[in-house]
């Protein structure tokens, strides 16, 4: 097997998570051969502005670069399908990032694809990868609460709180018809899905847009940026500034999660409770390094993320020694360590430890679901057909250990 | 008007919320002249133990006492409507615990005759009386978090997790149709009606009982009691363990809630967020002296109960300065300071600051929507009838302003 | 023995804290016959307010009234040797506040009495009857912690923050010499002496006076308002506003503490670690109802109060179930409850599971050293003559078990 | 003006630290030409295992690299002198870890010749840079708490807690006099003078050594491992598990700090307070993404780290949106991203916003007259002879202001 510093890669998007892929990829030592920016002449400077030798002028001179054997995908969810599709078509093993399409018809696509081309497809579901979550998954599945019961939590963030917030994600045609549930819902769910190793299998979703008409800039925005601009024009705005789900699980959980991005204060505060048979288990990701464990007859614990006293999957997440948190950055050095390790190996690991794209997609059928429940004010079923893939989503792999 | 300490009371119900009734109303310098127990041993038992002067043999006994102008009921909840009755037939002043009653019918039942005699009628919603929660009030009723737009929380409990956990709650007969939204979830939905001043408007509901059969002990079981005991028989179980409740406002709030008997390690944990268009508020049950402040362009806050710092109705409910925390008794100390100013007054204010039967009700009524939603799996409005009772509930009250 | 109901009381001092004892006993049922005010206009406008039946119109009055048989005396420090040896003269029980005296000579005087007498005698510090430090002085006396080694915290409080600011303790001919360190170090010292049965043995200290001059409003003030005033006149300060002690312990333990009255945000925050050998022990009294349990080879604990899990003295402080949060007005009532329980039976037990004067009078002594440190600037052995007395302090009586 | 892809470094030392050096410097886009092991053979193994091209067989050999610009030092303590010497007149810049040196000769000898050289001179004072930290100092040194007062804190870590742990650091002649002093408490004290502007100008210090006969392994142990090993020889320890220190600053403030390494459950807890005469700030290191701002007259305040509402300097450390919480790993790239910035400029600026030698120097000062303090009982003052260095230490800096 090659080095890890023998692997080239390239990163799709030069914002703020594109910077964050090429950055964790390079502490890990992997080589980041060039970036693809929006436009040539953004990528140019970010390029420079990160270090990177190259900014490529399309994607077809990123393909043609025989350095690059792994492509990441950052650019707007618009975009995710074609170029996937293209990556995997060149034959590049790739990293896309959440949601992992438009529809989940555009995901069972590139699902499908990437079975029949064998190449490595990771969808970027980084919040697995805190060290506590990957114990969390094990502590759980392990059977240590018993019976997974109540599965309840949110994810907040207050940057679109203000009708003069604007971001690419606010248009339909560029971040799909879901925009706070596709956009941070789906890091919960997927998350939940992980940890109990039950697929959701029912949702009612109620969807609120509480600002219908906000002002578009006419100049380019970052995310997460809350600088107001002088010139902007009024748009309709037809998607959710929050959801509230109910959930049913596989396994025979209830859950439910509240998820929105106007909530003040809040600026990007996942939280999730699981309550079982016999314990609890809690997280809060504005203090990832540690985690709570409920109990009925004892003292309730707080764990201190630990490579001492966590399980095996939790320790190897872990760079750090206890007590020196870890945080954002930090999942993504963890979960590409996973996927380069089957880069290094040459493919996809029978059993991958990292959400593939069926896992994306997964959350894609979640997606349909609420949508459709949201609509008819009703309990929707998932509908998921039979899966062959060799790259089955998580919660199939559990079941049937 | 006569001072405070010639208002003589009396407390039904000797249980763990009976002894904080007694020992609040002797802590604001009320006359308790006696209890009236499940039994008469039991009753004389606890007099003795609590200090109390007398055990009353039976209600007849209690109502003939002249001495006694306001009787507190604190008893199983399928005696609230008959106690309650003829607490206010005999003329005296009545302060009833939540669930005001079985059903809406017979908290209806109280509300008009309650309305009919002219008494003061309060429901114990205790945790309004955190001197935060007064200020939570006021400050969002006063407009300072913008149009309120999100309303979410949970309230979670542990002290039923396990199969031989047992209380007479878990009994239809005697509890009701709904356990653990009739005995917190009203709390918590009572609590976001008040804060907010928006009556809920419609409900979406799943409930779920995990544990469908239970070991009822031969004995006598305290509430919060996690004891075990041998001798026990099965009894089938039809109330919620669980319930994920999905919320709309009649302000436009869209809201939801969790609440769980079941949650190891929660022992009474309620936690509310409310999301305005400007700002956010959170509380905490479990630090109930502190309360979050959310903003999107500036800092988020932390307010300790702080007399020096708090809205009027918020320093009127504390008893202590700041940096001295109040808990659950003392709330119970700041509401019977409002209900028995109006007993002092000699009836009920136009616009009393505590919940009366008609909050009471309309708590009542919202539990009959929850129900019949989570039997038939779709959104239940709430069925209210035009009320022109004196004592109408709070958020009416503020509608009207 | 006579019921806890037929024993009278009455209360020296209408302020904060003198209100805190009077609803205490009432909440308890022990009858509180008068209270006596700094003047007796004020002490009648009080009693009204409180709901109390007489004010005395001075100590001689008061300690003519037959009924009473406890005497609480929460007047200036300068008044409680006075007024104490007046009770004890008189054969009537006395709690007193803290500190117990304005010197270790005077504080000697009355342990003395007090023995002579063998009259109850107790002195309110109050943070030893949070149910949570009960538990944890049982926690650590069983060994729970191994071998303590580490005994660290601060007691931080803002309400002196400001020229402007004004009290009777910051006069040295009321408060004493000592200001922060007697009104509130003493505090956090009793209760580490409590907790962790070791007495200091010699202390370090550093003196800040960093407010040299303040502004003495003409009109009285309350504890703890921070309101200020338009007439005033300067006067020189010459107590601490804040002080440093490093500690060492009878039993080899080091230790060290912050005291602070000008820490803005700091309403009233105590907190402590004790480390031993094997464990470690930490509470907050801005989160009273929790207590955290440090491990080095397994997850951290924490322990909410709870009647189910605590140590026998824990539970018996704790009035209320598991998260029904307890606050500081309820450790008066535990308080009372343990000193009344010896009222009841006649006289004090042979080991008082309160604080005695002995143990008021331990917290002069470390105060003398304190001061004599800080003057000298080098480490002060407390300097205790051998006790004799029937009510020794805690350490001394765990040291001879 | 090079690029800083084109700048080339080394790292010497390839354990939990050098580890963090080496990604961190990858992260930001630094080349790491090779590391330099303990041993050839160890390096060997962790280059491969860091996928760094190269493992030097020794310092001779790194320093002939020509195309390493900057050395980083992550060497046993007593290294730092023999090689950073060896790397600045090999004209190196340098990053060394902290304490600088085994003593304050040492480390003089350090300042000088870095002066002498013009080169670029770091000590890895790294939680300086954490963003919130770097915003606390703009808001400190900008006067909006008003003249600071008291500084307390502590530095808590239980890795050491047994007699069966065992590190380098415990060996005087590699780790220095001081043990938790120089390791942690140094990290500490250096914070709070770059937060303050203040230098420490007195100690009064108590060392404390627990554990006085340690078993160390015959194997080699790593930094922060907790397992024991079962062939240990017995060693006596004259370094301390703990410190108690009293601080004076020059600008007036006082402070104390506790610190240990035997505090069981804390892994690496760094906390402090700084209280000035308006407002007061606190923050701490398990929970770093956030920090405290105390209010006299209004609410408290919790600041997430974020880019849109910090001071010019911490935004500049920051990576991430709010909300993303940045851990210990990330202050290394921040704290490199300040260095680097004066190597690709050629030499270091004239007011370098890193921690120097000068700094590095200034702790070794404070550390022996914390020594001295400790053995001799009483306040000791640091004792600082005039500097002329270009790189004098920040609070100088700031004092000039």
């Amino acid at each position: 097997m090659p080095p890890l510093a023998a692997i080239g890669a390239a990163v799709i998007g030069t914002g703020f998570i594109g910077t964050v892929h090429v950055e964790a990829l390079r502490r890990i030592g992997v080589q980041v051969h060039g970036v693809l920016g929006s436009t040539p002449e953004r990528g140019a400077l970010r390029a420079e502005a990160l270090g990177v030798a190259h900014a490529y002028a399309d994607l077809d001179e990123l393909l043609a670069d025989d350095r690059v054997q792994v492509v990441h995908v950052t650019s707007p969810n618009d975009l995710h399908l074609p170029q996937t599709r293209a990556i995997l078509e060149a034959r590049r093993h790739v990293v896309c990032e959440k949601p992992l399409a438009m529809t989940a018809a555009e995901s069972a696509e590139l699902v499908a694809l990437a079975a029949r081309t064998g190449l490595i497809n990771a969808t970027n579901f980084n919040i697995r990868y805190y060290p506590l979550n990957q114990h969390a998954r094990d502590t759980v599945t392990a059977g240590s609460l018993g019976d997974v019961r109540l599965v309840t939590g949110r994810y907040f963030q207050d940057w679109l709180l203000l009708a003069s917030d604007w971001n690419w994600r606010l248009e339909p045609g560029r971040g799909g018809a879901l925009r706070a549930v596709g956009d941070i819902g789906s890091h919960w769910m997927d998350l939940m899905t992980f940890v109990t190793g039950q697929r959701i299998s029912a949702v009612m979703a109620e969807l609120a847009t509480f600002i219908d008409t906000r002002l578009e800039p006419t100049g380019p925005v970052e995310t997460f940026s809350t600088e107001r601009t002088a010139e902007a024009v009024e748009r309709r705005i037809a998607t959710e500034d929050a959801a509230l789900i109910m959930l049913r699980f596989e396994g025979g959980a209830r859950g439910a999660v509240s998820i929105s991005q106007i909530s003040a204060g809040r600026k990007n505060s996942l939280q999730y409770e699981i309550d079982g048979s016999e314990s609890s288990i809690a997280w809060d990701s504005e203090n990832p390094d540690q985690i709570w464990l409920g109990h009925r007859d004892r003292a309730n614990e707080i764990l201190l993320k630990n490579p001492a006293l966590m399980s095996e999957r939790g320790t190897a997440a872990a760079a750090l020694p206890a007590g020196h948190v870890e945080g954002f950055f930090d999942t993504h050095a963890a979960h590409f360590r996973l996927v380069y390790a089957d880069v290094v190996a040459g493919g996809p690991s029978a059993e991958p430890h990292y959400a593939t794209f069926a896992d994306g997609h997964d959350e894609m059928l979640v997606g349909d679901a609420i949508l459709r429940s949201a609509r008819e004010g009703r309990w929707v079923d998932v509908e998921r057909v039979p899966a062959a893939s060799p790259t089955s989503p998580t919660s199939t792999t559990e079941a049937s250990r």
